[in-house]
């Protein structure tokens, strides 16, 4: 199955079924939709429709990530955009908030061919990958980066999330925590169960005890995410060395234990992976695991260019691990 | 003049023209550059070839900002997502890491039509706005936000940088400062030169001395700018307060501070602009005025979108102007 015989089909003009494809403003909706409709029942091939996308090159790459104001994403844009200056793309940006209908609605807008290429970091809530599918099925080019599912075959960016779990958590342990707590941030966003392996790993390896109730979900809102920490920080057998898979999660421990009147690293140390250059200047400074957040971005962004410039092969299926480093403060002291 | 007349002196097709103008692909190059040097020739007026461009939306904005990692720009481009969402635009993002023969290359990029508007925010180093006047003179709608310039007619959103530097030095006169410093990042840029204007008029209001040596242009690097801020506070008639006019030499203050072991606020207040949620964590809490950044984003992304869609004049040329909030913490005890 190829265009032209999809245009014989539709009894339609090459050059109309090859801009309904590319959603040129030149073809009427009814047209477009008929079209579409046309090439799914017909099982029209990838490759062709994608060379059809392919031969009009937007020069712009979509950046999607679920917030913007943050330790991490922040870094990730200029590496991203470092690359771009380079190699001369533009970078559309979209924020799903953590809401799988945005990531979907914002999919759907892509599809028509508007970008050369996609780099994905998944919300909290994405549960199902049927728009990822979709998008790969037309031919468009998409890498995920930092939160990935392994569901889908494309070329991942990564950093090391489970070691950095374990050299987190040996960390507290060499400090001598006995009682370490894991603050996740869902159970579905790979870095949280990235580093949470690690943790549990780093326990085993130790022998020590790993009770559920020392993994605690924070997938609230700030307000909540504190309660549940308070009432970690409350109990009897409350823990004395805390792991945050993220900065924000760190920063509401510090909250919690200035209102608990817990004094860190006296009473409780505290760990997180964390990006911020205000790291080193909290009170106490925070221990963190630095993520390659700008490298991310960078090799997030070269691959991408990479597949649309067919320098690569377009069904690579891979991951790209970028190691985090361990910086050591007085919040675990 | 109009578009037809353009493509008979040219002896080319309307369509081709229309084309050339539009950027398209399917123009040479070589006929591009003869049409647009012929319409520059012939002083091809500005409405008839902005309504050429306006025919086909792009239903894209570009933002243009100096940095991305900031605890200014990264709530300011929430604001401007969340208006594009709502309102159905793409929002292309480029950063000039203040440099102006970037902002010129990106306007350059952006003026054959591949955005509907653009929201800049001025690099330090621009001190020619040709690029601008030129953009505007196409018909494409430029907002101009938090960094702007008084000689260019555009709408204009910004922050009440004056009163703000009004109420923090006059904040550190009530703390009883004596010797208040003022840390610029450069001359020429609007947001650092409106607060300095607030810090002299407070100065005067107060009687105090305003010697020239207590303004320091911080416009380096992160190196340079501490080395500057050791030298003024290593002077035998150092200050006693500190005015930094971005968050980031405010971390500068502290970290020299440390490094000189000086005690803030004892030896030292410190207040500074800053937006970081990390602000209150610093050690010693830092006395900020808290700029209006996501709702700058959202209300300069709310009249650009206007602009393009005709509800307002594209002649407009006022400032809206919101304002800055003065968060007293513990680094001016």
């Amino acid at each position: 199955m190829n265009l032209k015989k999809l245009a014989q089909e539709l009894n339609l003009s090459f050059s109309t079924v090859s801009k309904a494809l590319r959603d040129s403003h030149e073809i009427s909706s009814s047209t477009k939709s008929r079209v579409i409709a046309k090439a799914n029942e017909l099982n029209y091939q990838v490759n062709p429709l994608a060379s059809s996308f392919r031969k009009q090159k937007t020069k712009t790459i979509a950046l999607i990530i679920p917030e913007v104001v943050n330790d991490f994403f922040g870094p990730v844009i200029n590496g991203i955009e470092s690359i771009a200056q380079e190699k001369g793309y533009h970078v559309l940006i979209y924020m799903t908030h953590e809401d799988m209908e945005k990531e979907i609605a914002i999919f759907k807008l892509l599809q028509s061919g508007r970008v050369d290429g996609i780099m994905l970091s998944l919300s909290e809530q994405t549960c199902d990958i049927k728009h990822l599918q979709e998008l790969k099925e037309r031919g468009i080019p998409l890498i995920l980066f930092d939160r990935i599912t392994d569901q889908l075959e494309v070329a991942k960016i990564t950093t090391d999330n489970c070691d950095g779990g374990i050299k987190a958590t040996e960390h507290l342990i060499e400090r001598g925590c006995k009682r370490i707590a894991f603050l996740a941030i869902s159970k579905r966003v790979s870095v949280s169960t990235g580093r949470m392996k690690g943790y549990l790993e780093a326990l085993k390896k130790h022998s020590m005890n790993q009770p559920d109730d020392m993994i605690v979900c924070c997938d609230g809102d700030d307000r909540k995410n504190k309660e549940l920490i308070k009432k970690l920080l409350t109990r009897k057998d409350r823990p004395d060395g805390i792991f945050a898979s993220v900065e924000t999660l760190a920063i509401s421990t510090y909250e919690v234990c200035e209102e608990l009147k817990l004094n860190i690293p006296r009473d409780l140390k505290v760990i997180a992976f964390s990006n911020s250059y205000l790291a080193a200047l909290l009170n106490p400074s925070l221990t963190a695991i630095r993520q390659p957040a700008f490298e991310m971005g960078r090799e997030a962004a070269a691959i991408l260019v990479n597949l649309v410039e067919k320098k690569e092969s377009r069904f690579r299926n891979d991951k790209t691990v970028i190691k985090s480093q361990l910086i050591v403060r007085n919040s675990t002291r």
